[in-house]
Formats: C-alpha cells, sequence, structure tokens
C-alpha cells in the first residue's frame, strides 16, 4: 500500500495536493518540517511546534548520533522519546553534515570516515550503518546514505558522487529490508551494536537523487533510484548556493522523471519564494533551517517583508511583529518588547521569533494547500514570489 | 477598602489564607512570586508562567531602568504591556540591586547615586524617583525605597539604615499619594520625566521593615512603617547569608508588630524549608529567583530532594523529573532527555527545569494554601520542612 495519498492536482501548473501516512500520523502535503537538529527545535517545546500547525519534524542523525548517541536514544524511548514528540519524525542520514561539518577522513566507494566536529572522533558511515541508525532512531521516515557535492563542483567529481549515490541507494534498500521489513535472519550490523527488539518503527525509505545542476545527470539518477524503488523521493543537493533560478530550474527538470504516486521531496529548502517554485514544480516536503535560525538571529519572516528586530527603529514600537498573524508573538508581544529581549541577551527572543517564524512557513504552508484545492496555485503563487524576491536570505 | 481578605487563620500557629486584590487581579495567599527581571521570567512565555499556577509576578526596577528605560516601558503599555503577562505585577523599588549589583557613588539621607553595571552611566535614585519610576511602569505593587544592609553589618550602620528607611517611607508615601491617589498638582519629578496621563495604574504601595537580625530593631522599624500606614508590609533584608534560623526567628519576632488585616510580604525568600517556617510565622507573600536561576543551572527541585541533571547518572534513565508532577516537563520529557539537552547546550533543557521549578513551587504554594483551610498546616508543614531540610540551595 502506498504511504502518499494524492487528492488534487493544479490544472495550471504540477502542484499537488496530498496526504502522507507513517507511523506516527500523517501529513498533509505540500508540508514543511522544521528542523529539529539535537533532538530539539531549538528553544521550543513540542506543544509549541504543534501551536504553529506543524505535523512532521526533521531530526538530524549526524548530532544525534555524535550526542547523545544512538544507544542512548535508543533507551530513552527512540526519536519520539527524546523530543516528546509524538508525531511523525524524518531523519537525515547525517551524510549532508559530514560533508559540511566534520573533517572527512576517508572517502571511497564503501562509504565515509569522518573526525567528530565536537572532539574529533573518528565515526564510519556507510549505507547499511545510515540505515541502522535511522532504523534505531526509530524515524518515521528514512533517508538513503547519499554524496552531496559542493556548488559549484567539477564534473568528474559529480559523476562519481551520482554513481555512489545509486549504489548506495541500492544497499541501504537492502539493509532496511532486512531491519524493518523482516528480512531472513536480520543481522545487526557493527559497529552500533544490537537493534533493540521492541518498538521498532515501521519506518518508510526514501531515496535521494543527487546530480548537481544537470539536467541530464539528474535524469539520469532519478531513472535509477526511481528502478531501485523507494516509499518516496528526495531531490538532495541543492540549495548550496546555486540560487533560485538554478535550483528551481533544476526541480522542474527533475520531478518529471519521480513517480507522481510517490511524495516529492526537496531537500533544505528553503526561502519561501523557493518552496512557492517547487511546488509549483511538484515537490510535496520541504524542510530548512531558516524559520528558526534566523529567528536566532532577530530575523523576521512577515508578508510585508522581512523586519531585523535589534534595529532600534523597533525601541518604542507598539506594533505586533506582524499583525493579523495567530502566534504567541505576535499575540501577547510588541516589536518593542521583542526589540528590548534581543538587546539584553533575554532568551524570549530567540524563543519568540523562532515561533513567530515557524508559524509564518506553516501559514505558507496553509494558503499553499488552500490554493491548490480552490485550483488557483498557479496564479496565487506568482503574485507570492514577486511578493517575497526581495527577501535575503540570511539576517 | 483594605487590599487584602484574610480567609482563615490556622488555629495552631500563625499561617494565614488571604486573598489579595489588584489593579489586574486576586492572588490567593501565601502566594509565591516568580521574578521577572527584565520584563520576563527568564526564557518563559507568560502563557507558560500561567500554567504553572502563578498568580502574580515580580519585576525588577533597577534591571528595567537600565534597560529599556522607563520612557520605553511606558510607551510599550507599561510593564504588563512589555511582558504580556495581563496579571498582577509587583516592583521592587531597585534599592536592592542597587546595594548588591551596581557601584554605589554616593549614599545620603537623601538617597544613592549609582553607576549602571552595564555601561557605568550615573543615575540618582531616592524615594521620589523609585515611587514614581514604579508608577509609570505600571505596578500594581509598589515598594518603598529602603536602605538594604548586607550581612553581616556594624550597629550603627544598621541603625542609620533603618532610620533612613523609615524617612524615606514616608517620603514614598507622599510621593506615592501625589501620583495615584490624586494629591493636588501631581507634579512630575525630574529627572525621569512626565508622567504618561493615561493608563495608570490604581497601585498598592507597601513599606518595608529593616533591622537585620536585631528583634528589637526591627519591632522598633516595624512600629514606625505601621504608624505612617501601608496597603502592605514587607520584611526586607533577609537571606543574605543570616542562615534559615536567624532569618525565621526574625520572621516570628517581627510579624506580631504588622498589622493582621494586611499582606506580609518576606523578600527575597526561599528554599522550600524557609517558605514553610515562613508561613508558619504569618507570611503571606514570597519571591526568589531561585527556581528559576537553578533551574537554568540543570538544579531541579522535587519533593524527594533535588536532583543535579548534569550528572551522567541520568544519561539512559527514561523517568520523568518528579513522578506525579503535572508540567510539561514530567510530562512529555524523559531524566535522559533534559541530560542531554544540558549536555549539548541546547535552550531547552534551562527552559524546561525552569518551568518544573516554578511548578514546584506553585504547588508547594497550593498545598500550604489546602492545609491552612483544612486547619492541619502546622503538623503538615513541620513534617515537610524535615522533608526539604537536606537540599542545598545552590546548584
Amino acid at each position: 500500500m502506498s504511504c502518499f495519498e494524492l487528492l488534487t492536482t493544479d490544472p495550471h501548473c504540477a502542484a499537488r495536493r496530498g496526504v502522507l501516512t507513517t507511523a506516527h500520523g500523517r501529513v498533509q502535503t505540500p508540508a514543511f518540517m522544521p528542523v529539529g537538529t539535537a533532538g530539539a527545535v531549538k528553544g521550543i517545546l513540542p506543544e509549541q511546534i504543534e501551536a504553529t500547525g506543524a505535523q512532521i519534524i526533521l531530526g538530524n542523525t549526524y548530532h544525534l548520533l555524535l550526542r547523545p548517541g544512538v544507544d542512548v536514544v535508543e533507551k530513552l524511548g527512540g526519536l519520539h522519546g527524546l523530543t516528546g514528540w509524538n508525531h511523525p519524525i524524518l531523519t537525515d542520514s547525517g551524510g549532508y553534515q559530514v560533508f559540511s561539518l566534520s573533517s572527512l577522513t576517508k572517502i571511497d566507494d564503501d562509504g565515509v570516515e569522518f573526525a567528530s566536529h565536537l572532539d574529533g572522533a573518528r565515526i564510519p558511515l556507510n549505507a547499511e550503518i545510515a540505515t541502522e541508525i535511522q532504523v534505531r532512531l526509530g524515524s518515521d521516515i528514512i533517508m538513503c546514505f547519499d554524496e552531496c557535492t559542493p556548488y559549484p563542483v567539477e564534473e568528474e567529481k559529480l559523476r562519481r558522487a551520482v554513481a555512489r549515490t545509486i549504489e548506495w541507494a541500492k544497499r541501504c534498500k537492502a539493509a532496511h529490508n532486512t531491519l524493518v521489513k523482516g528480512g531472513a535472519n536480520p543481522t545487526p550490523i557493527d559497529p552500533m551494536g544490537p537493534i533493540s527488539p521492541t518498538g521498532r518503527t515501521a519506518s518508510l525509505l526514501f531515496g535521494i537523487v543527487q546530480g548537481g545542476v544537470d539536467p541530464e545527470l539528474r535524469r539520469q539518477c532519478a531513472e535509477r533510484i526511481v528502478e531501485i524503488g523507494f516509499d518516496g523521493y528526495a531531490i538532495g543537493g541543492l540549495s548550496v548556493g546555486e540560487g533560485h533560478e538554478a535550483m528551481a530550474q533544476t526541480v522542474r527538470c527533475t520531478v518529471p522523471h519521480l513517480p507522481s504516486e510517490a511524495p516529492h521531496y526537496l531537500m533544505g529548502v528553503g526561502m519561501p519564494i523557493d518552496i512557492l517554485a517547487a511546488v509549483m514544480a511538484g515537490v510535496d516536503m520541504f524542510d530548512c533551517v531558516l524559520p528558526t535560525r534566523n529567528g536566532r538571529n532577530a530575523f523576521a519572516f512577515t508578508r510585508s517583508g522581512s523586519l531585523r528586530l535589534r534595529n532600534s527603529v523597533h525601541v518604542e514600537s507598539c506594533e505586533p511583529l506582524e499583525p493579523g498573524c495567530d502566534c504567541v508573538c505576535c499575540r501577547r508581544f510588541t516589536r518593542g518588547a521583542i526589540r528590548h529581549f534581543f538587546n539584553c541577551g533575554e532568551m524570549l527572543g530567540p524563543i519568540l521569533l523562532s515561533i513567530h517564524n515557524l508559524r509564518f512557513y506553516q501559514r505558507l504552508m496553509a494558503d499553499i494547500r488552500e490554493h491548490i484545492e480552490r485550483g488557483d496555485f498557479a496564479s496565487w503563487a506568482t503574485g507570492e514570489m514577486a511578493r517575497y524576491a526581495g527577501i535575503e536570505r540570511e539576517p
């Protein structure tokens, strides 16, 4: 049975309205996943995440692997037990952080060995280990271990990364079949230790398409990944510096090679304009640190543009951050109060802006879903993209 | 009309059950006030404070005077507007922090001049200014400006502080009468600028009794302060190093000199054992930074003793912090998860322990009120004091 039900497709573009079913509940798509780095969306309680309208969060395997470690997470009831979040959780494979945060000490066709950015400990990671870790974390949606390339990148390196991503995807599927789908004699894979016999989540496995901004490589990679067969398909390796247009163009030329009956997930994206363009191209799922990271840096998203709350123009402002927003920040606090909290290093500043930005993103997704249902998404989204074109990415 | 209604007095001790009425609502006493240093209980949203059961919070005049300043607070809707807390707020006079945090550049019978601990700016503070600041902050309960002495202190210095505290109390009452109770031609006092004509809170004014641990000085001071006449009476200058027994003894010999029909407030106290002893002596109100400050330092209060959540003994613990506690920390998180949050510097650690400790204190106050109503407070409190005798004050 498919995990994804397609409810509506927009008549004027590839936008889709759907429902994704996981072991911990359903997710209305298009959906945005807040990022819970180390088992928590920074500073935000699960009931506050629920109040923003989020239905699924993302956990970073890399960070959890280093602290508190897979054994500990497993003993504390898996990622759901650790975070107090009783709804769906998707985990990344750790690959992205390995390539961006740690010192790689070895990479070959088997996988990688990296040095922890915390203490330098050397840790191996490959298709089998990354899959097992995510199974043991109790993830609802497990991502294949892939090779992420930077931007720009030499063609030879990109081709090798695509080839490895395809081979590793096959191994991830085999490992997932053995561990979760009850293959014969599920043998734990060292060095992660034995798998807890209880509480194993009936997780979904998503394949990842790489290929940089090369349409032909993206097509080839997509076809191979689809041949292997997964519960859902992700587009990885974007939002790494290629810019909005190249990102959107790559998404537009990749999605058509993915099965329409499966969910499409654009990893690590992005700004409101990026999300609108990708939904228009047929993407169903997103994650990004921007609402929370920017919020912690006093940067607020609003429909009228961005606000920098450290700015002295807000000192005496009695306005809410965004008039009409129903989040606790906008209901209870003035811009002047928020500015004061940032000015004196009070934790409420980062907390309130994280909550507002998460609510802003969830309102955006709710609007997107509503316009797809109404059949007027394409024209509405074009207007919204013009509205958001001027917002910078970083505070 | 009195602001305080005495409902019950315990038959076996001086404990009282009452209701305090302020411009922003009623407070069931004995009551504990969380401390909102700079316009926020650090990291805690007003709805989370409400959920702990707190009915009144304390604001620090000293911190607010320095940042964001009285003009700004006033423009942002007063302290209630700044904090998003629509319930009673008591403000201290700033005196305690002036004596403990800043460099005093001048002290005489008129008042003090101090250098801000933030930027060294020289700021005058005296009875009239402290009263006007609190009026302009929109406080529900204004505290008189008093001279706090350290412990131990030379007798001469203590006597002079008591004499000044009495003189300053008279001036605070006169200023309060002029500013709030509509005396003839209320003239704003420099250097704080004009008083906002709108939204002035019908504030109560509390007198403060000083006198160190000297019973005779406490009696004399109490009699003079009561002669002046205030809406409520506070015992200041305790919990400064004199220890539980000297504190409790001083409270026991001071309360009998305060009018029984007015609320009694013990400032800056304290640990659960201190609160129980003081309620037994007839105290109705408390404030203290311990639940939040200790919480931020990974120290949790429970009925079975204290817990230090950085301790590695908790790494794999699936237990809640305090079984049976109904706070969000205990309902949703394991000790292992909380330990992990502290270990990786995640804000949720301090937030969760602050919430738990505040809920612990409010449960203690609710238990106290219930046992006074039942008439068995004295015997119950004696048992509880034995239970809490072993808890250290600091993490």
